[in-house]
């Protein structure tokens, strides 16, 4: 049996694939799924055994909800050509404010979900942080619902604490990957493999979940040995770009340290 | 049964702490540790039951293995005080070149654990990467004999690869946490819960295990959305040391990808 909900999906990237399938899992019915790149909309339309559309125009005007999955970039203009009767209208944003609907809904918000989407990768959804806000306590409610049959992780935040939760997202979760990024081609340079990291990985990751970051702070900036630092620091004498960022985030460990 | 070996441990840090134990649970005899701290020292000797001693004169001279497990700079002042009559003489430090020993010792290397080491938090030993080094066959041969029955990841690495892996784990494990500090700190500043971002940082390791770091970047410098860059070093504008460092990480991560 589905939910009573009558939801459009705009938006295919990997957002709208994972909500899809998380709709999907609660039972929620997708009645419609609008994107302006037919190939990709259409596929994910398809798996959902539900309508397509690229033309903005023809998008149902009564659905409870419509939920905007794409870039950031492409949320107002969606906004500016979308016209619907009732309804209620969010979009998927960490960073989007609120405000990019006043005016032109009656009763709109956010429902951000808070993890890194790759379209191959399966989920736990129900662990998924879900931050939600909206216009009007009548809009919270209704989101809340949805948001709630999704996961049990739903927290209510305003748009400035989103935008620090996103920042904070993008350091703990993009940055790092990155790092990772930089490791293995430190590695690859001297044909070893990433394999050699994973324990160390993995045992930072579990501290960091189990106990504070600050407290589990180790490393050669943290027992302010310079030594080490400045020997780190000629040996990426051939990658300046690396060696810089050593010496910053370095730097900004000792001081952190000396603070406290 | 214990083996046969008769061990000397330098040191009672972090490293220090763990590797007795992963000795004891080799059923390796510590015969004494020395460390230049007393109370330290002599906990650790108490724990392992057996000698202890701040005078380095007072080392015993025919241990088969004398572990140096102290900070780099502190190793080459033990190598300059201490006198034994055989046995092989190794450290534990990422950094430090196996030169250090040359001219001083007959049988020398390096047994260096790629882990982060907290006193208290318990490890699955016989996972943890084991870098060694030696400056003869006989003399590794025996080294990986130890660090076999420590251990079932055991590496042989010269000391230029040694350097850059820990260079690498500098990156993957010392910053990253870094990182996480720095969203902690600023989820805090909005009485935000470090909690909220868990499942992303759990994600954001799960798929560095599973596939290539590269492959897994996700977030606002990999889609080039310079939008949601700028939000947030406008965010940023009262922190203006995370601000840049958000800049330049973001810079990269985006030059990166268009080399690509």
């Amino acid at each position: 049996m589905t939910n009573k909900y009558n939801i459009v999906l705009l938006g295919s990237g990997n957002v709208a694939f994972h909500l899809a399938e998380m709709l999907k899992l609660s039972d929620i019915n997708i009645s419609q799924i609008y994107n302006i790149n037919e190939k990709s909309g259409k596929e994910l339309a398809q798996k959902y055994n539900t309508n397509f559309t690229n033309n903005i125009s023809n998008i149902n005007k009564d659905a409870d909800l419509y939920i905007i999955a794409v870039k950031d970039i492409f949320i107002e203009n969606i906004i500016d050509k979308l016209t619907i009767n009732k309804g209620v209208i969010v979009h998927t944003s960490g960073t989007t404010d609120i405000n990019v609907f006043a005016g032109k809904f009656e009763n709109y918000g956010i429902l951000y979900p808070l993890q890194t989407f790759t379209k191959e990768i399966k989920l736990n959804y129900n662990e998924i942080p879900f931050l939600i806000e909206a216009n009007s306590s009548k809009t919270i409610d209704f989101i809340n619902n949805i948001a709630c049959l999704i996961s049990n992780n739903v927290t209510n935040t305003n748009s400035e604490q989103r935008k620090l939760i996103h920042i904070a997202a993008v350091f703990a979760c993009n940055f790092t990957n990155y790092f990772y990024s930089i490791a293995d081609d430190l590695l690859d340079k001297q044909n070893l493999n990433f394999d050699l990291l994973k324990p160390l990985i993995k045992e930072t990751t579990r501290k960091a979940i189990e106990s504070k970051p600050k407290e589990n702070q180790t490393g050669p900036a943290k027992r302010k040995d310079l030594n080490t630092i400045n020997k780190h620091l000629e040996t990426l004498e051939n990658n300046k770009e690396i060696q810089k960022l050593y010496g910053i985030i370095s730097e900004m460990i000792i001081k952190s340290n000396s603070s406290v």
